[in-house]
């Protein structure tokens, strides 16, 4: 099973649709897409409200999301917490992509779709991006295209299937549902739909903008492995990394016990809170924002779009301030390559500290009075040599939440000469030991997670 | 490693403590404690309020717990959700039981541990059973003995160590750290403490309100397997399902497949509330408690002991109204005994819904207008000829927090005739699967951990 990926991964273009074709597809897709996002007023909002009481902003329906805020109390920070405005969405989406092999080789059925917080409106999607709301008819659109492939009795055979989290710092306790599905029959093609071979997608891992942070996420749950251990150079560590090699640095067990012990020892208490009550943010006619400007902004826009579920609407949406770095420092161990993750706590988590990448973090934050913030190894990214950079892609946030979010996406591989004790919240693990832990909920956040997809991508 | 638990659980009387020997101490243990329980009202509790403007009860310092109300919306309930006080405690205990080899025996330190919510005073509980509150110093009580052994650096080979969640039906969201660590040194033992085989802490699981919830739910993390695996009739079958007989009836990811569409299909939204604004309650100077007296009550009592942290102390306890059931069926399919496990949603999940007992519930909740609602195999396990019943023992919910609340633990071993096809919620796992599942948070309810635990009893 796990060799299939690796078979499908390894071929070169598709007899399905070949390199070009598929970049003709996803620029057709871009130029039939008219698509207008505007700036409005929270007043301006149709079909949403902000609670007199409470300052929330929810939809008038009691369904989708509401604005709301959020109270931290943990000592994983200097000043035992904050507090925050933060998207309540209790309910579980479905990001499902469909699987099928032509002449032997894996494909994934990938759809072109339009986000409104898209920079170039349409990405690289699951075969169903679709939150509860959608696919239970809230949203009085159109009827979610392959959906009965992942909801209800079973047409194919489960690849993948678990709920993952969504991202802590914006989202209280946010899951969806991660699927593969494969199926052996036909399977009719939309026009915003393709076939590409798991080489393809991963190609297209390389290139901004490109895949969005849904499909990243479910390409992560894939149960990889590699068939090639004696290649030379990064590329073989990585190879014998996804194999698992009999040489871990440390035993699954003792990755667990370690995050179960960052679970233990943090004070983490999460208070849900009125928006009106969030401290030093500042509320304006069209925008939510902390008072010194940092960290990100609540903002509402109207939506105007040819193609969609419905096609015009307005929303609010997240937009950061700037753009966010996150990387995974790499190094050779015994010829097998480990990652360097971190325990981190954040504000949304339901499992109070998830893996992470090594380094996390909008740089814009630590500046003037909170320079001395700065994250562990976030000096040794900005300041790694190029040679030392094995990855460097420009990857945006989910375009449906998130405006113009765009974060870094870098993989470093530092030298022998790099400590290996790592400090206390730190812990070096093999490829191999993400698969076997991404197989269930609560392991990694999404960051780490889209950021493993990458990783896959470089062997 | 697997091996050397079954070779401690097959192991008879202990070299370092006989049988006879543990029960004289148990029986010294009870009457050593004198330990008075009496009910109080709630403003006569000492350090703790009630807030004028919630009703919520809470500790003066905000540490501990604190018991609030909780608004349940899911399409799980036939009336579309309800509220209820629950307690909130938003922070991680340990339950940590030391292990070392005595004459190749593994022997498990064990505690003679006084709640006041327990029926009979003591009960064995892991060698630590501390809320954070208690080790960080909040308790201003006595240090919590062998807590080295399990926090900050290792002093031993850790086994087993995750979270696992509490009571979804009285929690909220609450989660202990459940750790099992073998050291091989001497370690001073203390007049509470006794070192016992895993074979004689599996015998006292026989015995009614012995060993309590927390040892129990510690135990079933143990990484179990069996090296006999040919054993005739029921114990033959247990065997091979420890053992991971090479049949299954459903593979570990159509099982994981299975939990996450019961936790994605379901709308399940929590919101806290104030406890004065839970719908139906009645609050009484000395009682919280429903309208028609079912379900459970929220009481004060003051304790005053000879031997505890702290020797005299008020706090509210949960009380329920009965003695609840909770039942595997396990039926043998192909020769491998099949467990009956259900997907069951509780008010305070932290992850929805989680694997359960067959059988989950107080009888008593279902008579008159409400017997309609009777739960599935009930009436299978309640009507079970007695040479169906393996395993039929009162264990005790934790005294720290419930008083005296028993549950009627019960393992019915069906016959051929009865149906493979289980219902939506339902599905037959082996023990082996459990065991794999178990390595990992959020799988497994506590009342399913606990008779998980008796289960294992039983080879």
């Amino acid at each position: 099973m796990a060799n299939r990926f690796t078979r499908a991964a390894l071929a070169g273009d598709s007899d399905v649709t070949s390199f070009d074709q598929l970049h003709d597809w996803v620029r057709q897709r871009r130029a039939a897409y008219r698509f207008e996002v505007e700036r409005i007023r929270f007043d301006q909002l149709v079909g949403w409200h902000r609670a007199p009481s409470t300052g929330n902003l929810a939809h008038d329906t009691g369904r989708f999301f509401s604005i709301e805020g959020l109270q931290l109390r943990t000592d994983a920070h200097p000043e035992g917490g904050w507090s925050q405005p933060i998207i309540n969405q209790p309910e579980v989406g479905v990001l499902g992509i469909l699987a099928r092999e032509f002449n032997g080789v894996l494909h994934l059925l990938m759809q072109a779709k339009m986000e409104p917080g898209n920079v170039n409106v349409v990405q690289l999607s699951p075969t169903v991006q679709a939150t509860r709301s959608n696919y239970t008819g809230a949203h009085r659109g159109q009827a979610v295209q392959y959906l009965e492939y992942f909801i209800g009795p079973r047409r194919g055979r489960v690849l993948a299937d678990v709920l993952q989290s969504e991202q802590g710092s914006w989202f209280l306790r946010k899951r969806n549902r991660n699927m593969v599905v494969e199926v052996t029959g036909d399977v009719p093609v939309g026009g915003d739909f393709c076939w590409l071979s798991l080489g393809q997608v991963q190609r297209l891992l390389r290139e901004d903008n490109m895949v969005n942070m849904d499909a990243r996420t479910v390409l992560s749950c894939l149960p990889f492995t590699a068939v090639d251990t004696d290649g030379d150079g990064f590329r073989g560590a990585l190879q014998r990394s996804i194999a698992g090699w009999p040489y871990e640095r440390h035993t699954l067990v003792e990755l667990i016990s370690w995050l179960t012990d960052v679970r233990a020892r943090r004070d983490f208490a999460q208070t849900p809170i009125p928006l009106n009550a969030v401290e030093h943010w500042v509320h304006e006619p069209d925008v939510i924002r902390h008072q010194d400007d940092r960290y990100f902004t609540v903002i509402a826009v109207d939506v105007r779009a040819t193609a969609r579920e419905v096609t015009r609407w307005t929303q609010p949406l997240f937009a950061p301030r700037s753009r966010s770095i996150i990387a995974f420092l790499v190094r050779r161990i015994r010829g097998v390559l480990h990652v360097l993750v971190h325990a981190r706590v954040e504000a949304g988590s339901a499992s109070i500290a998830e893996f992470a990448p090594t380094v996390q973090c909008d740089p814009a934050n630590y500046t003037g009075a909170f320079a001395g913030l700065r994250p562990p190894f976030l000096d040794v990214v900005a300041g790694a040599a190029p040679e030392r950079i094995r990855y460097d892609v420009v990857q945006s946030e989910e375009g449906g939440r998130f405006y113009h979010a765009e974060i870094r996406n870098l993989i470093v591989e530092v030298g022998d000469d790099f400590p290996l004790d790592a400090p206390d919240d730190y812990r070096w693990m093999t490829v191999r030991q993400m698969t076997e832990l991404l197989r269930h909920s609560n392991y990694f956040n999404v960051e780490a997670r889209g950021l493993v997809a990458c990783l896959h991508s470089l062997w």
